[in-house]
């Protein structure tokens, strides 16, 4: 199998496990970003977008145990206000970290080396039904817990050639793709 | 037990049995519309706003079965285009009408007595990870199978206030909420 394959799989098995059925059409769809950083298992994730118009994005958002995504932040794109996206945990348990008052102690454990890229402190633990919505322009990073997690993100329309990442190194559109 | 504890048991349970899982202070904000028709299992529906902004919404929509939501389109609002929304099936399946071109043989069942007021007849059939979009103004009504149904959705701002149904006697605020 390829390591597309592979992940594909993974993906799906967990999708389905949380009840989140994607037809064969879609899973051929599935988005394995490594944004270039060449280590997914340890930064990036993989997505499943259901719909993207001018006017509002859904996506399934699936990370395996401690997958991180990288910090970033959406700016402001054509004079319209940066996205503004609510994740909701659907399975597993994700550590979402912000901008803002840095919590004491946190869960979450920013990749060996890369402490710098990953400022934002603020901790939000999110378990199956608990959400919360990031406002535009807000620094943001997540990692899942041991077990992994998957969360649904609804927001405005997602452009993501335009995020805007801590790390010199993330290029975004990279992935997994054969 | 009242009318509405009722009604937001056998949502809530529907909900988690399709591994959608509700807070129980969300659970308490469970929306039950019947719409003023005083008959919701035969005209109305159930129904959980997870987020509503000014750019987007998602809800999750809970049918009964054979439950029919009213004939209905969403007017443009304030110079904006009417709401565009993604109906996705979670769980069950959903007929689906739209205008456009009739459908010879359709699954759904017009409520007795209402043929007049369920005018569209171009039918969609959902089924688990199938999904549809509805662009602004069209006019479109949708029905539970004899398993019932949920259907989550995804749109642009969600301004019920303003839809237009086709029947007169519909009152699209009301519902039980006792």
């Amino acid at each position: 199998m390829t390591i597309r394959s592979e992940v594909k799989k993974r993906t799906v098995e967990m999708l389905a496990h949380a009840g989140l059925l994607l037809t064969e059409e879609e899973q051929e769809k599935i988005e394995i970003a490594d944004m270039g950083l060449g280590h997914l298992e340890v930064e990036g994730l993989q997505l499943f977008t259901y719909i993207n118009t001018d006017r509002y994005c859904a996506k399934e958002l699936v990370l395996f145990p401690r997958q991180t995504c990288p910090e970033h932040l959406h700016p402001p794109v054509n004079g319209e206000p940066g996205k503004q996206e609510t994740f909701r945990c659907r399975w597993g348990t994700v550590y979402l970290y912000v901008e803002g008052e840095a919590t004491p102690t946190i869960q979450g454990i920013p990749p060996a080396g890369k402490e710098d890229v990953y400022t934002a402190r603020h901790e939000i633990i999110l378990r199956p039904g608990e959400q919360f919505t990031i406002d535009p322009g807000t620094k943001h990073w997540f990692q899942a817990s041991d077990e992994g997690a998957i969360v649904s993100e609804f927001s405005s329309t997602s452009r993501d050639e335009y995020d805007v990442f801590t790390d010199p190194l993330v290029r975004r559109l990279e992935g997994i793709d054969l």
